[in-house]
């Protein structure tokens, strides 16, 4: 049954639509039922709730006005980019109105001498190298994702990808940002110099999921297009081995671009849908390492790497220079995810991050973990920074199976954050992994997030319910009870 | 005349000395006035006050009893590590106690498989590589000072150093830290993993120059000693052509270590001192690159920077591959300040920013201001990030001599600002520059930045007076009004 103010609510969002209309025009807000379903998920598409309204701005002034309408009335909001985030970061809370940047996808400035550019944040992450690419430059982080994904989304998240091992993730590429704060301000962080004086609020921002306002204009780092690129593709007997190599080319103090892992299972997966015939399908893993730099230095690093690879036992190696080849080789492990989706009807991704040192172990406890239970999990991961994506495959007909499979995936990330590792490596808390934070941070260290927080964000009306634990366990239906922390609020 | 409040404290003191002797024993607390002479000041020796006392703890645990004390008894308190900053960051204000760290130098971790280790906060910089190199690692950050500056007075002012053009400054290299906030309690921020959920506290802390609290442990990432190591010197007939010789290194893709220019008045003060012999006294000034890697990698870039030298109309060209040229090289760069000290009596070293592509511009400006005023002013800078650093050599026992200089000091960094730079480069804004940060900031961004130090120091009590404009004009003496800001405070 509806509360009376939710009822008043319910009266009343025609009318608060029109408020919204008078900044962003009729256009601007959706409204109709069918129209929003499309907004009631992010990537995590476990969890879904339809936001009241969705507004879409197309400049700074226009989501200022549309986020002062909502301090105004006390409305919960939350920025949305792609929508591609898989820990629900974007996940609508219930009487929400969701800021979404899909027609904010200018680049507003491409400075070449200076190494940047200045874009909107719902630029697609690809469209940045591809503006510049001609130039000889490109932008360095690469989630899967990227010819989807927004670089508003990217920030939020501080998204990693592929390429990270080497260049770091978003965080590492962001010079500044202007901002649109919980009550409406318009805020300059960092600026177009890489070391700002005072206190890097850009670095706070960068990964804050939405939590301490949406940035409406990014100034991003762009880096010179290496002179030569190559791909190695090594297939090993056992995924020890595998382990020991990347262990083993980090200590030689080589440091490639990307440097991934794959598993039988996964080869196989990919084999089936993308054919690249090169992927050994008799592997027990496959390591995947990208070189760039000069064309002697790739050469030098990918023979000492052949070295290494056959030291510990390789038992297949193909490299790519050519672009062709190469962009096969990455396709498979791009696919990755896609395949399995192929071979199961269902599939939860991980994102946990381990000491490099401590791959073979944690491996083998997610077999263990797999057993256990009965689900099979597919393992692909960014094995440079020790970031793995394990895979539990699923099928959702099946009564209480999605249910199990959270249990596995905080199993994995229990594990993860045992050996000195992270809840998350590139995907972000967002509404799914709040209730483990616990489990790196202790209750001073989160409450003194928790304070920055209310700094920008003193009514916790921009993207509540997120990164930060509620008393809700985890697995419970994220439905339950999300507006608890407005109910003090005036509800116009 | 001193207030009743004043009055009261002198009293205090000694009572205030004995509570903190029981957290770091009679020898943790400094109050002779002779023994406090050392520490009424840091590296910007122009401005001195007088601590009340000096608390010297070895762990933690004692860092948060004095802090507590301090909270308790609302006396305004600050940290202080070496005392080798530029910016008076750690210059006391009138009744408070510093907290120095010379007695925390321990090394409590060293993880090479990691790369990483954990150290107090007192420990000198270059020791840092020293406990590593025999493995063949490094501490990147190499502030000019390293000899003697502590790793704790890094990471408050967010140091930089020659070697922070290819590598980051300090907070591309600290992985986590354990700090004490202002009231007191002990807070873990980041950690062993590069990015960890939540907001990036570890990012804000670094740079925040102890107005957050003080950081007690610091987990450092630790680099792979290069297989190779060149540096060249290139003299050039004028300015500009070794500006555009910078412009055209980057322009190639190549990222040098380190990229140094200095001016002809800088290398005959060098070369009188140092006597490298190396440095050529009719060049109009030089540039000295560092380069990395791999052997074939280094040889090939030699090669390229050569010819791009050589095209700017190098008038010499010198390179060192052995490590004792290399030193001799490095030599004249590091002692250029020291060197200008033996020329002039006094000099006021400057740190601004500016666009790489701005450099001839803002040369040509900061002769104009030499000429307007009289005053020589050399430059030695770190070329390769804008980042410059003008000696304007004066006289002190001149009639308004110091004055003047920080006049030239202001109009330099205005410059900087109006091209698209920075009032700070590595040295903070401390005490020095607060004044100018309207220059780069407005009042939202100012207050957004206040209000996140409100949420760790909500009494002002940790280092005040620093960063942040107060109404006092720039030039005008240090002391005066200092802690107005604690009148509403109950004094113990």
């Amino acid at each position: 049954m509806l509360t009376k103010n939710q009822q008043q609510t319910k009266q009343n969002w025609k009318q608060i639509a029109k408020q919204f209309e008078t900044v962003v025009g009729k256009k601007g807000v959706v409204q109709r039922k069918e129209e929003l379903l499309v907004y009631e998920c992010d990537g995590l598409a476990s969890y879904r709730q339809r936001p009241a309204l969705v507004i879409l701005p197309r400049t700074t002034e226009q989501v200022a006005a549309a986020v002062k309408i909502c301090d105004r009335l006390n409305i919960p909001w939350l920025p949305r980019g792609a929508g591609t985030g898989l820990s629900g970061g974007a996940l609508p809370i219930e009487n929400c109105v969701l800021i979404v940047t899909s027609l904010m996808q200018k680049i507003l400035k491409i400075d070449l001498e200076n190494q940047q550019v200045v874009v909107q944040p719902g630029i697609i992450n690809n469209w940045v190298t591809q503006a510049v690419s001609g130039a000889g430059f490109y932008y360095a982080p690469d989630p899967s994702s990227q010819i989807i994904c927004s670089i508003g989304g990217n920030i939020a998240e501080n998204s990693g990808g592929v390429h990270c091992l080497k260049y770091g993730v978003t965080t590492n590429h962001v010079l500044g940002l202007k901002i649109v704060t919980p009550e409406g301000s318009i805020v300059d962080l960092g600026g177009q110099i890489p070391e700002m004086p005072g206190y890097d609020l850009t670095g706070l921002f960068v990964g804050s999921e939405g939590t301490l306002g949406i940035a409406t204009e990014i100034t991003l780092r762009i880096l010179k297009s290496p002179e030569s690129v190559c791909v190695l593709l090594a297939g090993f007997p056992n995924i020890e081995a595998t382990g020991q190599t990347v262990s083993d080319i980090i200590s030689s103090g080589i440091i490639p671009g990307g440097m991934e892992i794959m598993d039988n299972f996964s080869i196989n997966a990919v084999e089936d849908v993308v054919k690249t015939n090169l992927y050994p399908r008799n592997a027990a893993a496959v390591l995947l390492v990208e070189l760039d730099g000069l064309e002697v230095e790739v050469d030098r690093n990918k023979q000492r790497i052949k070295e290494i690879c056959e030291k510990n036992g390789a038992i297949e190696i193909t490299t790519a220079h050519e672009p062709e080849k190469r962009m096969k080789l990455w396709k498979g492990r791009k696919a990755a995810f896609a395949a399995a989706g192929n071979i199961s009807k269902n599939y939860y991704v991980q994102d946990g991050v381990i000491p490099r040192t401590k791959m073979a172990y944690v491996l083998g406890e997610i077999e263990g973990i797999s057993q256990k239970y009965g689900y099979r999990i597919a393992n692909v991961f960014h094995a440079g920074d020790g970031n793995l994506h394990p895979l539990v495959l699923y099928d959702d007909a099946v009564e209480g199976a999605f249910e199990t499979v959270e249990e596995i995936g905080g199993e994995i990330l229990k594990i993860c954050v045992e050996v000195g590792g992270s809840l998350s490596g590139e995907h972000g808390i967002g509404s799914d992994k709040k209730c483990y934070m616990p489990l790196m941070f202790n209750e001073t260290d989160l409450e003194t997030m928790q304070w920055v927080r209310s700094v920008f964000n003193p009514k916790g009306l921009a993207n509540p319910e997120k990164i930060f634990p509620t008393p809700r366990t985890c697995g419970e239906s994220a439905n339950v009870q999300q507006v608890k922390q407005f109910e003090g609020a005036e509800v116009f």
